[in-house]
């Protein structure tokens, strides 16, 4: 039987493109409307694994998977990136010069600006995603009208590639969670790094040095953080829980003992996940659009 | 001349009753599409000022005011905080059980649920912003549309509340800052406290515990934080540049020590501003709805 795996969106969007690289080509893809949708079918066990996105280079932190990571009980097994390439796409057959109305999520439209500025007959048209929006030019015929996406929702839905690489900042890379219910069992996927990282979430006592005592414990053991972000906590107005990414794994003695020291005065500490991390050096990152991996050679762990 | 001051949205927007509460009656308010065109008419001095929201306790930060924070030469000269109140708006003379279909932004019908779940002949729909939301339903007669909004889009709209804090979550509010162009002037505005706070935004070599140097710098000296945020530098990936709040102001020789510590190895640091700020109580916040206050009888700082 086939791995299941839940992302958000439209088949053909990026986070079925880096599911594929990440976990192979045989995989079964399960679309869920919401973010929250994907975690709750991964939790009750409908579904193997997810695949959320969590930050792009760009556009910053994917919040509600943080906000979801802290209400469900999930378990980050693994992490992948994938630089975003956009592209104008659009039904076989249509020329450029024929395109007048370009769909995508606005994030996207929004990273071609300069694309549009160039090209003043297209007009930007908002809608709810990327692979949506070439399956929409596929499936309603309508003159005129293209996509911004990524060439594997060109590849999904059969359309063609007008242009390539359209976006202004091609430093555009999406980080992704692979998750799993805890106690689950980990599936096998790529990742091109032996290095552990952990996740945590924890919160803090409102009061003067709380979040330099928080950075003590990990600076004076000589872990190297590697993301923190901020969160707000509902129904404690000005109050924040912070997530925590660092190299280490919680059997290291020295990480096991700066997780003690910080449950020591942290008003909760919880671990999220360690996991093989993929590479941080950009030029070693999957490309949106590169040939497709076979199933990954290696189990994980 | 009254003081021109700029804000994203429709008139009645939260941000609207925001700087009328601020800053009185009798201001000019100049809307603008995009936050960025607000940031930029700020800075061409075609506006004294402009109001932007920066967080929402449930939502979280408004990123694009941090990035653009950067991005422009703007001062924070003030801040205040606005609890939101959702209520169903509709036309004069319709009915509770006429409406059927109900517009409003994403995020306020989100916070609306449970509301939607206990009266499921309504069908939220998506639409740009609440006020405008507002104006839709007044402008374009389409029987069973109603709004959810701030009250105070319904009194700028002659529109009638059917129904008031349908929130899920009444913990919900909104802070604001005041920001004019730098060298510009501060014009008089209420606010209920007198303790200064300051708003930094700096970025750290990528090292093992640049973080914790940061916050030591602040917590060996006992000054306050009271907010850290961190965002993607563009072009660098899985680097952050971080905004701090704290208490206290760079004239203090404490502070001014401080923000001298941190420019000894931190790569960049910039002061965005300096402000009286709003009540920590959230029982002492404005609420959205309560009758307006007239024009500030104190001068700022």
């Amino acid at each position: 039987m086939s791995l299941r795996v839940a992302f958000q969106g439209e088949r053909g969007a990026f986070s079925t493109e880096a599911a594929h690289r990440m976990l192979g080509r045989e995989i079964e893809l399960v679309p869920c409307e919401t973010f929250e949708e994907m975690f709750a079918v991964t939790e009750r066990g409908e579904c193997d694994a997810c695949l959320a996105p969590i930050e792009n280079t760009l556009f910053g932190p994917v919040y509600q998977n943080f906000d979801l990571l802290l209400r469900h009980h999930l378990t980050i097994v693994g992490e992948t990136y994938l630089r975003i390439v956009h592209n104008l796409i659009a039904p076989p057959g249509t020329t450029l010069a024929e395109v007048r109305q370009v769909y995508s999520h606005p994030v996207a439209l929004g990273q071609c600006r300069r694309f549009f500025v160039q090209s003043p007959q297209l007009r930007p048209v908002a809608a709810a995603d990327t692979a949506g929006s070439v399956k929409r030019v596929m499936e309603i015929p309508e003159p005129g009208a293209a996509a911004i996406a990524g060439r594997y929702a060109a590849e999904v839905y059969g359309a063609s590639l007008l242009l390539e690489g359209i976006e202004d900042d091609p430093q555009n890379f999406t980080r992704f969670f692979l998750l799993i219910r805890e106690g689950g069992t980990i599936p096998p996927f790529s990742a091109p790094s032996e290095v552990n990282k952990t996740s945590i979430v924890f919160t803090l006592e409102n009061r003067t040095g709380s979040l330099y005592r928080a950075m003590a414990v990990f600076a004076l053991r000589e872990i190297d953080l590697t993301k923190i972000e901020s969160r707000p906590i509902h129904g404690r107005p000005w109050e924040y829980t912070f997530y925590l990414d660092f190299l280490g794994h919680p059997e290291e003695l020295r990480v096991a003992r700066a997780l003690a020291h910080l449950a020591e005065f942290a008003t909760g500490v919880r671990v999220l996940g360690t996991y093989r991390h993929g590479p941080a050096q950009p030029s070693l990152l999957f490309e949106s659009g590169e040939p497709l991996v076979p199933a990954p050679p290696t189990p994980s762990c």
